[in-house]
């Protein structure tokens, strides 16, 4: 049973001049050609940047890493997802009936296309400032939570809580080489994890720990690349 | 021998009302804590939404995979480092002595980073919708240049065409399991490649030949998130 979606954009307090553009983003592929995955690459863009734009405004002092991890921390998957579940969109979604009867609109990554996709619906319809607008009261909680200081954290300690809280096993670290005279060792290590796919990363360092500590810091890197 | 921020402004037909913002987007890390990274950080987030907006509209008929394919093949470090050097912008970055002496005014990472800044400065300054029009205006020819077609082959050839253009190794091919009754065999298939990490994904389907195209396709997809 599909709620219409005019009590959606009611509570969401939007209010589109061209309504197809709403009701696409809460089409799902599974209902055929006319989905909401082109709104969603476009609202995946003015998201990223609204956030961006937001943090460093916010957070004069934080280094460009920083304000990468601020930003991963807030836009993924499952933090989209939460937002979603928090306006019941699942209740809204347009879905074929295959993904209806495999309850696809409980799942994380199309409540969160869907919500990236009411973004790019609005900017299409009402332009990028009324766009931001509504972003960034979608997140003002959670822009609120942000907390710097956990960002600067060390790199273990980071990945680590970032592999726990996506429930993942630990990334693991191992000595692959000692150079250097024994007064000027130079070790180097590997750290391996497997999020979607294994990945490795290498640091270096004159001690072990601070090895450990460059190649988890690399890893952090990737990973918040591939999850932008 | 470091010229005048102004001469360049003035080729870029920039303006600047607070010039202290275009001094640091060209002002390199090994300065000093002062530097461009913040700004790179918010000028990335401007041009990949603004791209992904343009083609938006250019292409009405893309898939979210080809508009994402045909962003990364114009947003990535070898094409912003190729815009840097037509306005000869290394002639201008303000560099440390050891950056000075090792060439970095010709690293493509350092010219792209520096684009990049001048972006977020550019937003600072004067905000988005200055800034928007000017990073158009800056891709403009290499917007008009793309092409749909290319973006529709089939992906082994989209990756074989990508690691070919990065002079990367070329991806393999691994057949690593047959399943499933003789008449009704589905095949999966590994596909590796060697970027900056050592990459893996799976695909699986009725024929190799069909499971080959799945893991490129994911492998692209990677790709494509980890270059942004």
């Amino acid at each position: 049973m599909i709620k219409k979606p005019e009590l959606l954009a009611k509570k969401l307090r939007l209010s589109f001049e061209q309504p197809d553009f709403f009701i696409m983003a809460l089409t799902h592929r599974s209902m055929g050609a006319r989905n909401n995955e082109r709104l969603e690459y476009l609202g995946d863009s003015i998201l990223g940047f609204v956030i961006a734009e937001k943090l460093y405004e916010m957070f004069p002092n934080a280094s460009e890493g920083e304000l990468s991890r601020l930003r991963a921390s807030l836009v993924n998957q499952g933090s989209l997802a939460e937002l979603a579940r928090e306006h019941n969109l699942g209740d809204y979604l347009i879905l074929g009936s295959g993904e209806l009867k495999s309850g696809g609109y409980r799942r994380d990554s199309i409540l969160s296309d869907a919500l990236e996709a009411i973004m790019g619906a609005l900017l299409k319809d009402q332009g990028i400032l009324a766009c931001k607008t509504w972003v960034l009261n979608l997140f003002a909680k959670k822009l609120g939570e942000l907390d710097l200081k956990k960002s600067q954290k060390d790199p273990k300690t980071q990945l680590q809580e970032l592999m726990q809280s996506r429930k993942i096993e630990l990334p693991g670290y191992e000595l692959i080489k000692i150079a250097g005279a024994a007064h000027a060792q130079m070790f180097t290590v590997k750290c391996t994890t497997n999020i979607d796919s294994k990945e490795a990363s290498e640091g270096t360092g004159d001690s072990r720990k601070k090895a450990e500590q460059e190649a988890a810091e690399k890893m952090l890197k990737l990973i918040i690349k591939k999850n932008k």
